[in-house]
């Protein structure tokens, strides 16, 4: 099991904290918004009496409003669908146990979410890259690079929609392909659709929108980045595929029950008006373009404009990005300040890729979020390791594609 | 994953309650005991404002709490020697992953929590099962029966202490000889201590409060019958060793952080007066005197007096448990009342052993658990599947063996 690819620089930060240095964590994806206060309210006055174990799926009555969500967006999801889980994490860990076998193969497109691998390790499987460039802002591969990776033990392939970590928005015409491929092959479509509320340039499509998702798309779900309700642990997997549910169910009977407070606070926060995606996602699209257009005017920096998520993937001038990271931590400060990258190279299977690439989290305050980028600006021309920018051709290809 | 030994009778229980019998619940765990008001109220009276995600290992304060909780129960465990987990069950998946690679061999006395066989199989990993006997009360079987069974591939001795679901509690001779066991062979001696606070005759011995349980001993510990919490799932992994230490947190950061609102919960429960668990084990133990005592007076029935947890493990006069309970729930009422119970051929691995035997939960008020006793007595007069008592010699055994 390798160290956490967010974690590697922690005790630089620490450090730098001690020095009484301001770090401003652009490594996590912990959203800063307010969790809704009427769903904590409702959470606060329940019964609380006997805080007992629920059902192995979580509650019917969650279940029940949970499905009213999907549903309200054009979801066929009804509630014996849906198998509440400890976070999204668990969700995904179910869904590799159930849909693989021990050797089996997942196929993921990189960079993706670093913690996959760790899922992969603890379900016995193995993760097979398909390489996504920056150049073509991190879309949907060729289907001719999956297929070619396609082996007798493939079982499923592992979508993050929108991308962690490049933000990147699955078009309908890209998830229609990538499922007519798993169907082509027999494979299952896990879809991690932890962003779903958090799309800035066009509706959502998940792929349980798609015609004939039913047998094999398994989406993994969690209210974590949707209410800002991290620390309640509550997600979801969905499938309308009976089979991996009744399977999926055993493993969840063997840990009894899903949180039952954070279950309360997720039941109640199903009952938010749809107005309340409008307001968070209204930040979030503006520091998402303070983030995209302070570091497009950055020299030798490239950034795509990922169409959701909290999160960037950009192309810095500099040698390692985890060398950067960790100088800006120990040798770099502007106004005693400092900034907490996530170096890329975590996000990348094959070896080599990334070393350049760092993810950032806008998940700051617009203020907080300016000024780590005027602390990011100023240390690129102060770092000793920087690079020649980028051949001019895939620097210019960027805003072209992502405009 | 097979299907939870606590569930096969569900439908029929369910069936059982939509005719308009009452259903006596002795077959799971779940107290009814109330969940400490102080606690609920310290956790409503946090500050929820961004319900974010807390460190992977759970939050400092409520190790640092959690720590004199221990202590003052004479363990040397420091802050830094607990993993927040969620619920017991992730503490024993994170053990049997850390301590074993797949393939390996992990030993359990039988009967055991049926659900062991569930994170094994999630682990990859074997468990070989050493048979404890009624005729001894359930006691540690001789160390030579361990040996026998130990091989190249053995890496851990997993105990659960009070036992669930025979209610035996260890003596520290016995621990010191297990552990002593373990250092032999090099094994890890995990300790499933759910129960702990649940001990009737004499003062509780932890595998942490042994001499020399610094390398080899793993702690699985929870609130969810000690404050009666289980719908909080909060536990813990407790162990002095750095190198399993630090191999669990990989995992841990895999699913980011523990549930928070059931860590508030928790930490507040840390500051209850000793007194508190005065109460619930009063009542707990005359629960067992009850049922022990209204057991022992059914003709045919054999059943050890456990010192600890919430059940008993008894022998029937019936062919078959499995078929007895599910007859219970179809076929068998008095004054519209029955009973549910779970068949003990779930918690023991070797083949055919269990099935005139059951697991009774004592979780009721003593109103309720003497009517589904008077339900048990009167069932077994009427079942066509009576069979003869056990011979006189092992009937008699008992009663001399837990007086």
């Amino acid at each position: 099991m390798p160290v956490s690819p967010f974690r590697k620089l922690a005790p630089y930060a620490e450090a730098a904290r001690l020095q009484g240095k301001v770090v401003y964590p652009l490594n996590i994806g912990q959203p800063d918004i307010e969790t809704p206060p009427a769903a904590v309210e409702a959470m606060r006055n329940a019964d609380l009496r006997v805080l007992g174990y629920s059902h192995g799926a979580g509650t019917e009555s969650y279940r029940r409003k949970l499905a009213t969500y999907y549903q309200r967006a054009g979801m066929p999801v009804e509630f014996e669908h849906i198998m509440v889980t400890t976070g999204g994490s668990e969700a995904i860990l179910f869904a590799l146990l159930t849909c693989l076998n021990p050797g089996d193969e997942v196929i993921i497109q990189e960079p993706f979410y670093g913690t996959y691998t760790a899922f992969a390790i603890a379900a016995g499987v193995t993760i097979v890259p398909v390489t996504a460039h920056i150049e073509d802002g991190f879309a949907l591969p060729p289907l001719a690079d999956f297929e070619r990776v396609i082996t007798e033990r493939t079982r499923a392939i592992l979508i993050c929609n929108p991308s962690n970590p490049t933000g990147y928005v699955y078009s309908r015409a890209e998830l229609e392909s990538i499922l007519s491929l798993c169907k082509a092959h027999n494979l299952y479509l896990l879809s991690d659709e932890a962003y779903r509320e958090f799309c800035y340039d066009a509706p959502y499509v998940s792929a349980l929108n798609l015609t004939g998702a039913e047998e094999h798309v398994v989406v993994v779900d969690t209210i974590s980045k949707r209410y800002s309700a991290c620390g309640a642990r509550v997600g979801a997997l969905v499938t309308m595929n009976k089979d991996v549910y009744m399977a999926a169910f055993r493993f969840a009977q063997m840990r009894v029950s899903p949180p039952g407070l954070g279950m309360l606070l997720a039941e109640a926060a199903t009952d938010l008006p749809d107005s309340y995606f409008d307001d968070s996602k209204a930040e979030y699209q503006a520091r998402r373009d303070l983030t995209v257009a302070r570091l497009q005017a950055m020299p030798g920096v490239v950034c795509p404009r990922p169409g959701g998520a909290f999160y960037v993937l950009a192309h810095l001038p500099v040698d390692d990005t985890e060398e950067f990271g960790r100088w800006l931590l120990e040798s770099f400060s502007h106004e005693n300040q400092t900034l907490m990258l996530s170096p890329a190279n975590g996000f990348y299977q094959t070896p080599g890729l990334g070393q350049q690439e760092v993810r950032l989290a806008y998940v700051l305050n617009r203020t907080d979020l300016a000024a780590a980028l005027t602390c990011l600006e100023l240390a690129l021309l102060a770092y000793p390791g920087r690079t020649a920018p980028l051949p001019a051709m895939v620097a210019d290809a960027v805003p072209a594609l992502t405009a």
